[in-house]
C-alpha cells in the first residue's frame, strides 16, 4: 500500500464506492502496509520475483516445503539454504524449476534469472572453503549481481594472491572467505579500495574453535574497510555483497 | 609503474638513454610498484592528500608525533584516533590546522576538507554510544562523505526507530552503534535495502563483557544485509561505509 | 505437620495416648514436615494430581520408568521432558493415559486436565523454535494455565511482530522464544508492561555458540522486564510463566 | 490512532470535512499511532508519573542532566541508576526532590511516592549483595511495590534460610540477590511455589569471572519457576519483580 | 656429576682418599642425588597389588590389553576405566577375574579385593549422576575404602538432603557429585565439618556448557571444605577420597 | 536439639512442667535445632572458639565491623580475609588481641591459639604464589593444624622438588600453590601417597587469564588424588587441609 | 628471477634478442618472481623434490585427487594429512609409491625418500597422544629430519622421564606431545638446553575443553625454551622442528 | 636405594666385593640414578655467567633484590623482566653494572656481555609492538645471540614486508611480534624457510580480548614452521630463539 493505493482507498470511500467499516476492514487487513510509506515501496519491490531465504538446518521437511509453498504463491523466487538431499529432492518435486546447487547447500527456485549487475568478486583462502563460497556466489547470482569466484589464493603463499591483484582491484566488492587464520582480509583489503566482506569459515581444527580464530582476525583486522559476517554465512555475505555492489552512482 | 611507464623504462633501455645499471636501480628504487601494477595508481591517489590513520592507544607521544610529522611531509593528512587531551595538545602544537573532535577522540590535520559526496547516515541506540558514533562520523567525513548521526533511537521503544524510517532508508549507507544487547542493526536491516554497518559498543556491563553480547547479536543478525566491525570501532565503521558511500554507480 | 497437627500430636501425648517413643517416632517418621509448617501446606498441594517432571536425557529407559511408576504412585502427573520415541513408547506401555506430545518431546500422563486458567502467551522468532515453545505450552497447560502459541513472528521483519501487537498486550505474560540473535524479547518488553520470559534456543550457527548469542542478548536487554531462562528451557519458561500467571489479585 | 479515532478521520473525509490529501497528512504527521492502537494508550499510561530510568555509566553529567530534564518536562519521575556521588550532587542541584540512594547508586526524582502494592521480598545471599539488593528495592519501591529486604541468609549455613522459611512463603515474588557461587535461588525456589527472580551479582573472585559462575548456576538452577537477570541488574530485577507484582487477579 | 666425575668419585673411595661418609656427602650435597631414597620405597609399596589405572578413552583396544598385560605382570590389579563394552569384553577374555562394572564404565582385574576400610559416602544430586558416582564407588573400593552410594538427594527438595543428615555427618569423607547447577557440595559441606570432594558433572544442557556450571558453582562454593575434580572424574574423586580416608590418626 | 535433649522437652511436657503452648513456644524458638539432631552438636562446636571467617572484599568497613563484633559476642574467633591495612587497622582497634598478618592478607582475633595438630606441608611453586600460601597457613593455624611452608620449589627446576622430596612424603596432606602453568600438583601429586590440595593463583599474564592456565592444570592433572580450590582460595584450601589433616585415624 | 637473470633478461632486450613485447611478456609470466630476488632461490628449491602437504579434512576425495595431481606434476613428493582410510586408497590407486601411515593419518608419496639429517626426538605423555606424534615423525622424516619417538614418558611417574634424560640431552630438537594437564614439555624443557617445540593434543575430557587445557599450560610453561603449536597440529611440529633442525653451523 | 643400601653399595665397593664398573653399574640400573649425569655438566654450564631470569610482576621489591643478590653470589648474570622504573632504581643501587633497558621493562646485570653470535632478526607489525620486541631483543643479546630488530613492517600494507625480504630471508631465526589481527608471522613465514618465533602481544582492543585475538592467528596459522610463546612473552621469545639460533651445524 503506497502513496497512490492508499489514496485510491481514500477515493474509493470519499466516491462511495466503499463504507467506512469496509475501508476499515481493508486497513485491518493490510497491517504491514500502515507501517510506513517508503518501506511499501520497498516490500512490493522485494515481492517481484526477488527470491526470499529459507534456512532449512533446523527446519522439518514438512516446514521448508510449506514455507516454500507460501514464498511461491506470492509470486515470489526460492532461495533455500543449508539444504540437505532429502531437502533438495522434495523441493524438486514441489517445483520443476528447483535447481539443487549442491557444494552451495542450496535449492533456488526462480522463474528466469535477473539480469547480472555490478561485479562481486569472490575469494576463497583454501580449497575447504568452496562450499561457502559457492554459497556467497549462488544467493548474490540469485538476487541479480554478477559474481565471479577466485580459490585457493591464500596467504600461505602470497604471490598466489599478487598474482590475481589487479583483477581484485578491479572488482565493485570484494568477499573474502576464509578459514583456518583468517588472515585474507586484511592482506587483500590492504592492497584495494573498495569494500570488503570477509566470511570466517568452521574449517580448521583445535584452537581454531569451529571458527572464532578467523572470525576474531577478521574483526581486528589492521587493514581497515572489512565488513565482517557470522561463521560460514556465505548467504549473509552474499546478500550485504548484493546490497552494496547494486548502490547507484552516488 | 604500470604497464605503460614499465614500457617507457624499456623503450629507454633499449634507446640507449638508460644503461642496465641504471634500469636496474629504477627497478631496486621502486620495490613498491614492483608488486602490481594497478597498485601504483591506488598507491599514489591514497597519497594526494588522504588522510592517514594513526591509532594512539599504546604509542607514546614521541612515537605519534613522529609518525605524524611523517605523514605530513609525504603531503598527506593525519587522522590521530584515541588520542587523549595530552597527544591532542601535542598535536595541536605541531600543526596550527590540527582540529581536536573531543568526543571522538579524534584529532584531525587537513589542509582543506574534501567535497562532502554520497549519504552515510549514523544511528546510535543510546546516549552512551555516541563516542563511537562520532568517531565514525568524522571518519567518514575527513575521507569525503557526507555523514549525518541521529542518536540515541533504541529499540527499547521501537517508535522511535519508526518515527524516522523515511530518512533511515533514504541514506546509502547505515552505520548502526549498539552497545547493551544490540538489536538495533537487525531491526534496521528488516526495514531497509541498503547496506548496513554494525558497530557493537562496549557500553553495558555483566554478561555484556565489554562488548561481546552486542558483537554476537550482530553477527547472527537474522536479519541479512549487515557488516561488523570490532567493538568500539567507530574508526573502521566509517572508513568501510565511506568505502561503500563512493562506490561510483555501476 | 503444620502447627495445629503438631498441638495435636502433642495433646495426644500428654493424655497418655502415645508414649514418648511413639511421639519421637512419629517425629522420626515425618522429617519433611519438621522443615516447617507452612512447608507442609505446600507439598501437600503439590501431591494432589500436580505434575511432577522427569527430564529424560542422561537417564536409562529403566530408570525414567521406575521414576514415573513411584510418581504415579503418589497419585501425582507424570511430565516427562525431552523424551525421545523410544522413552515416549515405552511410558505408554506403562499408562493408558499417557499421551506423547512429539514436538515438544514430551510425554504426560494425567488423569484429567486442570481447568486451564489465566492467560499466558507464548511467541517464537522462527520457525525452528517451534519445538521449544511447544514444550512451554504443554507445560503450562498441564500445570493448569490457558496457553496459546503465536509463531514466526521475529523481527527481520518487524511488521509481522506489530501485526499482532494487541494480542501481545492483552496476555498476562508473555514467553518468546528464539534463536539466531534473539533480539525479539527486547523489542517486545518494550511494547508491552506485563512480565516477559526469554527463552533463548540453540537455533543458528557459527558465533551462536548454541544458544550464547540470544542468551547474551536477552541478559543485556535495553528493555526492562525480563526474566532470562537456560537455553532450550522451554519446561522451565512454562514453569516460571505458569508460577507468575497463577498469581492471585493482591 | 486507535479504532475510533481512525473512524473519525476517515468520516471527515466521507463528510468532506478533509481533503484526501489533508487526511494523508494526517496519517504522515502520526506515525506513532499507526504502529498499534493500544500501544497509544500504553504510552499515555506509562507517561503519567511512572518513573523512567537512566542508566549513569558511560554517559557525561551534561548528558544525564540533560536527559532528566527532558523526563521532568514530560511530568514523569525520574530514576537514575549507577549514579556516583559527582551525578548525584548534580541531580541534587538540578531539583529539589533528588533524593540520593548511596548504598543502591540511585537518585530519585518523585514528586510523591506512589502507593505500595502487593508484597515483593528481596533476599541476600550475603553481605556483599546488599547494594544491587537496595537498587532492586529502591526501583520495585519508586514503581509502586511494597518490598522488603531480608540480608545475608546464604546457603552456607542453610539453618538461616530455613529460619525464614515462614515469610519467604508468604511474599508474592521473591528475589534473590547471590553472588560467590549462586545457589540460593535454586533452594529458595525448592521451598516456595511462587516466582523466582534471580540476580547474581560480581561479588567473588578467581573463577567466579566477575558474576559468570552464579549466573550459570542460576540459568541451571534444578529447581524451576526461576527468571535470571542481568549479573548486578538490581535495576532490572526491581522492574520485571514490579510488573510480576503488580498482576491483578486472573 | 657425569659418568667420569661420578668414577673419579668411587676411585677416590676405593684409593682411601675419601671416607665411606664423606662420599655420601658428595651425593647429599649434589641435588639429584638425594631425590630418590624415600622415593623407592614408596614406589615398592604401589607396586604390590594396588590397582593401576589405564583411562582407555583414547586408545586402542590393542593399547589398552597391551598396558594390561604389563600391569599384571608386575602383580599388580588393573583398573580400566571408560571401558566401553567391547574393551571390557576383551578384557574378560584376557583374564578370567576380569569384573565389568557397566554402570561405572570400568573393568577391574584383582586376585582379591582388599579389606574394605574407613567410610566414604558417596551422593549424587540426581539419577543421571549415578554413572560418575558408581565410577567413583568401584574406584575407591577396588583401592581399599568402604564406600556407600546414596542417590538423588538433591537440593531442589531440600528435605530429601535433610532427611539424610545424620547419615552425612558420620562418614569420614563426602563426595558429592552433581550435574545441573551443582548446588548440592555447598549445601552439604555448610552442614558437616568432614571434607568435601566434589564431582561436577556433564549432565545437563544449554548453558550448562558440558559441566562448566557446576565445576565454577563448585569452585565458587560459600561454604568451605571442598576439593573439586574434573568435570565427571569419578576415579579421581573416588582416588582422592580414598587417600583422604586412609589416612592414618595422627 | 538432639534426640536426648527432645526426649527431655516431651518428658517436661508429659509431667507438666511445661504447657502444649510452652512447648510449641520451644519449637519455635529453635528451628535450627529441629533440621537434624547431630548437626547440633556440630553447630556447638563451632561456636566454642572455632574461628569464623569474613571474606573482607566487597563489604564496607562498617559492615566487617559489624560482623566481627556479632562473631567476638559469640565467643568465637575472628578470621578476616584479603582485608587490606585499612580494615586491618579498624579491626586492630577493634579489639587488642587483632593480629594482622600483611602478606597473607588476614586480620585474626582469636583468644589463644589452639594446640596445632597434624602436618599440612604448603608448597609453592613460585616466589610470587607466596601471599595465597601465607594464607592457607595462617588459616590452618588458627583452625588447630600444624603447618609447615616450603616456598619456591617449582618445577622449571625439577631438582628443587626432588630436593625436599622426603619432607613433602612425610606430610599427612600437601597443599600446592601454583600460577603461571601450574603444574607442580601434577608432578608433587606422582611422587607421594596423601591428599594433595590444589590451588592456583592469578600469578602469570597474557593467556594465563588470570588463574585459569594453572586453574585448568590442576583439574585435568594426569597424576591423581588432588583436589582443587578457586583461584587465589588460600583461605579455602587452608580449611580444606586442615579439615583432612584432623581426620581422626579410622 | 634474482638480479643477475634480470640483468641478462635487460642485455637480451639491449642486445635486441628479445622485443619490448617478448621482455614484458616475461615480467607478466613471472609474477612470483617480481616479488623479491631471493625468493625464487627458495621456491626452486621448494620445488625440487620436497613434500607439499594437503590437509584432507575438509576438502572431497575428488579435490585431494586433484591437489595431489597438480603436485606430481611439478615433481614434488606429497604429503596427505588427515587422510581417512578412503582418501588412503584412492592415493594409493593414484601412485604406486603412495604409502600409508595409520596411526598418522598420512599418506606419503615420494620418489624416494631425503637422507635423514640432524636429530629429532619426539615425546608422548601417554598413549593416546601417540597418533599425533606418529604424524610429527612421519612429517619431518619426509622432509629429510632423522627422527625417533619415545612414548608415553609422562610426569604422573616422572622417574620415567628422568630414566631417558640423557637422550633427551642429546637430541638437537624435542618435539613434546602431550594432552591431559600437558606438563610434560615444562619439566622437559626445564631439563634441557634445546629447543622444545610443544604440540597439545585433544586428549582429555571435561575441563580439558578439546585441548585448551595443555595448550593454556604450554603457552604459560614457567621454564622458557618453548615454541608452541596448534592442539593435535602433528604436522606443523614435525615441520617447525625440521626447520630447526636443519639450520646449519653459525 | 636409600642411605644405608647406598652405604652399603659403597661398602661393597671399598671392601673390593664390587669393582668400580660394577657399582656404576648398579647406579645405571637403578632408574632414579641414572638420570642426573649428564644433567650435572649441564647445569654446571648454565651457572657460569649465564643470566637467569626474575619476573619481577607480582614480587615485592625487597624479594626482586633478595633474587638478585642470590643470582649475583653465584657468579650468574641476572635479567629482570617487567621491572617497573622503582624495581630498576633498587638494582641500580644493588649493583653499578645493572643497566636499564626502559622499552623492554627490563634491567640486566652483567658482567661482561657474551660475544654475539647467530642471527636472529625481530620484525614487529606495529609501533605499539616495540616494547615487546625490545624485551626479545634485549634477553637474546644477553644471552649471546646477535640480534636486529625491524619495526613496523605489518601486513596492512604488504609492500612494507616485501620490501625487507631479502634481510628476513637471511636470518637464522625469525621472531614476529604483532597485536591486533597477528597475520605478520603467517606472512612471514610463507616467504622463508627458517623458523619462526611468533609473540602475540596486548595492543588491540575490543573484541582482540588483551591479546587472543592475534594468538589464535598464530596458533592457526596456515603457513608452517611456527612456534608460538604466550601473549606479551618477549622474555620467553628470545629464549627460544636464542635456542634455536645457537644450535651447532648438524
Amino acid at each position: 500500500m503506497n502513496a497512490s493505493t492508499l489514496r485510491t482507498l481514500l477515493q474509493q470511500l470519499q466516491s462511495g464506492n466503499l463504507s467506512i467499516d469496509q475501508t476499515l476492514d481493508r486497513f485491518r487487513n493490510l497491517p504491514f502496509e500502515s507501517l510506513g510509506y517508503a518501506n511499501v515501496d520497498h516490500h512490493r519491490m522485494l515481492r517481484q520475483g526477488v527470491p526470499e531465504a529459507i534456512l532449512c538446518e533446523g527446519k522439518t521437511e514438512a516446514q521448508v516445503l510449506g514455507i516454500a509453498r507460501g514464498i511461491l504463491k506470492q509470486g515470489v523466487a526460492v532461495l533455500a539454504t543449508r539444504a540437505d538431499s532429502k531437502i533438495a529432492r522434495a523441493l524438486k518435486r514441489l517445483h520443476k524449476k528447483a535447481v539443487h546447487h549442491q557444494e552451495a547447500r542450496m535449492v533456488v527456485i526462480q522463474q528466469k534469472p535477473p539480469k547480472a549487475q555490478g561485479d562481486i568478486l569472490v575469494l576463497t583462502a583454501g580449497t575447504a572453503d568452496i562450499p561457502v563460497a559457492e554459497e556467497t556466489k549462488v544467493t548474490a547470482s540469485v538476487l541479480g549481481s554478477r559474481v565471479e569466484l577466485l580459490c585457493d589464493i591464500g596467504v600461505a603463499g602470497v604471490h598466489r594472491l599478487l598474482h590475481n591483484l589487479e583483477r581484485i582491484q578491479q572488482a565493485r566488492v570484494v568477499v573474502v572467505v576464509a578459514g583456518m587464520d583468517g588472515v585474507l582480509p586484511t592482506v587483500v583489503s590492504g592492497l584495494i579500495d573498495k569494500p570488503v566482506v570477509a566470511v570466517p569459515t568452521s574449517q580448521g581444527y583445535g584452537s581454531h574453535f569451529g571458527g572464532i580464530a578467523p572470525l576474531l582476525t577478521m574483526l581486528n583486522a589492521c587493514s581497515g574497510g572489512i565488513g565482517v559476517v557470522n561463521i560460514d554465512n556465505g548467504f549473509g555475505a552474499g546478500y550485504l555483497a548484493h546490497r552494496i555492489n547494486l548502490l547507484p552512482g552516488r
